[in-house]
């Protein structure tokens, strides 16, 4: 028995490991929460005919694409920014803001206060938001806590979401992401590698550690005590490198292996020959380079080498966006990626940063049976209509989880 | 009888020409299509008791603001060109594209075999997307027919989407769009004088005349011959002035009283000063450099001139966005206008941009019942929170249009 069939569609877009193709009137079946048959309609209908489907979706004149897979972000947090953004506008600078008591630590400050259930509600908020937009699979950092009770809470806050929501959430540790004020980086890095990492390992909801490696909050050879002793815990690698100035992320993500390297708005050549080499995934954050005003990452110089280079939103209350369809169509007008190397980012690139390549992001039997219809004649079409949403029905493990 | 009770926000925002107030615990009370009243929640719910309203809409945690005006649309066109902009990505550039059939001329062709019905329908659809991002009165340009017939007909589809459409349009002819295939501007312009502008005026539908003012298009003097024509057939002059080469169209604008001067990202210290004595207002359309990849006018010049700058979306085939609230966004994160400005230019200016200003594009007794309730703590939200829209419903005329 078919439990959905998605048939009839202008385009079906299958992006994988070696690059993207679309059929053109395709149809795809899903049956058991999986893909079991993707290719042009005849094909498809003769083994799975919409009669006998338990859900049938008419997709004429539609694109159907895998389910977005945000692989970045710090969605699970409390209180709102948004004067700072007007006070930005107005010329404060973030020295200004941070002395008025703004910036990451407010949000530490309120999430510190915010009960498990706070953390929680906020987060199913923005989990309805990014399922509105496409997004099928989300990572969700820790590290507006800075101490191991906070961070512990955000993980379980992370937890039960995934369970109450239809996204599937990839837990995050991060609680290097600042500096507590009251101490010094140093200081701070032995408490997350003596008491933070064992306790989150114990803990056994995050899959990943991340860390702010940057000039002024992280150094290299911190990042490299954190994510050497997280990896010797079961917790793979991620790092924050090379977004304000160029300090040496990039090649430790190289070094360790790390399954993604993000930001790498100063990555040099180098960089991006030594994460090539090491098969980390670039992961490039077009949204806060948009909202900072500053220029883009260089996405031609990873795709020009080849390289799977995936697309997220880090979305986090300094960079207010649930969207992955508009992280593709930043990628697309600010960084000029071209529309088929931008879904592949934001889709089985994506999944490879977070360690799914082979599950996720694709349309393929035996793939998840995530997938979004996208009211466009053609994949192009999706960025090209900026600004507004394409994404009419939303489809995780074959079930019809949102439609406009 | 209140027919409309929007209550309990907790922001009222009131754009007006002297600037922009936002009441805090504010209300709105709308009869016979009107504003009637707007002020704190105490006051206005003495007089009008949401128990006797016909709709009584709860706001709380909410901001309330008047509909959008998009005072510079080209939204009624046949065909679609997401695969040109898909090859620019790949590095085709405008000749490349022009040569091979693309680009205006390629819209063009496609409105002059739709008919009437089609352009119809194609502009319902494209208003169903505005209205849900709040706008709820757009201008809307003719210009890709560039003969007497087709000109007509883009008018006429105009006029028939506006009675069946809860969005209010305004129509604009714009046959100097373009200088078609097999003629030169100099005897284009002869025909748009002596048979286009007297068949448009002998329709009575357009209000506006709009000119492409640009090198290579039509020139300052072709502009003000277009312009001064249309004027005296009681068409109000509207110009495309200094958006890729300052030619001088700003100064014309001046010159002429135009209601409105569009694009101006070239525009001098000179022009900006013409337009401010003049009192046209200059309409900034930045998604139009967002999709291009350029600069964004200095929309500073205009706001410490203390000029009432407006801002559109531009909507067109080659800027492919029905946003107005992504508009206000653009200016936000890119031209780092100040979200209560920029709020500003997206209603009190907008609607002056079309001779508005004194019934739409405002919350006060007398003005129309257009309103949008978003799900924003605070005005700020809307921009901060970007790519996504937060638009929850629209009120026209008094009347819910769209409900999230």
């Amino acid at each position: 028995m078919t439990d959905l069939l998605v048939h009839d569609a202008a385009q079906v877009v299958t992006p994988d490991d070696g690059g993207i193709e679309t059929v053109p009137a395709g149809t795809v079946a899903v049956e058991d929460g999986a893909v079991v048959a993707v290719g042009p309609t005849d094909e498809v209908v003769s083994d799975h005919p919409p009669g006998a489907a338990s859900t049938a979706i008419d997709a004429s004149g539609k694109v159907v694409l895998p389910g977005f897979v945000d692989p970045h972000t710090h969605a699970v947090f409390a209180g709102d920014r948004s004067d700072e953004f007007a006070a930005k506008l107005r010329g404060a600078d973030y020295q200004e803001i941070l002395e008025s008591g703004g910036g990451i630590h407010r949000t530490v400050r309120a999430v510190r206060e915010a009960s498990l259930e706070t953390l929680v509600s906020n987060l199913l908020d923005h989990l309805d938001v990014m399922l509105a937009h496409g997004t099928t699979t989300a990572e969700v950092k820790s590290g507006y806590g800075l101490d191991v009770e906070t961070e512990l809470r955000m993980l379980a806050a992370i937890d039960e979401a995934d369970d109450r929501h239809p996204v599937d959430l990839i837990p995050t540790f991060m609680g290097p992401h600042a500096v507590p004020p009251g101490t010094d980086a140093e200081e701070y890095v032995d408490r997350v590698v003596a008491a933070q990492i064992p306790a989150v390992v114990d803990q056994g909801i995050a899959e990943f550690c991340d860390v702010f490696c940057e000039a002024g909050v992280f150094s290299v050879e911190q990042s490299r005590r954190v994510l050497t002793a997280a990896a010797g815990a079961d917790l793979t690698p991620k790092i924050h490198a090379e977004e304000f100035e160029r300090t040496g992320g990039a090649q430790l993500a190289a070094d360790l292996g790390a399954a993604s390297a993000d930001h790498l708005l100063q990555a040099t050549d180098e960089d991006v020959a030594a994460l090539d080499e090491a098969g980390v995934t670039p992961v490039l954050l077009p949204g806060t380079a948009f909202t900072l005003a500053t220029d883009y990452a260089d996405a031609a110089a990873f795709v020009d080498a080849g390289m799977p280079v995936a697309l997220a939103t880090d979305f986090n209350p300094n960079c207010c966006s649930e969207s992955m369809e508009f992280a593709m169509e930043l990628a697309c007008h600010g960084m000029r990626m071209d529309p088929a190397a931008a879904l592949r980012a934001t889709t089985a690139n994506a999944a490879r940063a977070v360690d799914r390549g082979r599950s996720i992001g694709r349309l393929a039997a035996g793939a998840a049976g995530d997938l979004l219809v996208a009211d466009a004649p053609e994949l192009a079409h999706i960025p090209y209509n900026f600004g507004v949403s394409t994404v009419e029905t939303v489809v995780k493990g074959g079930e019809v989880v949102y439609s406009e």
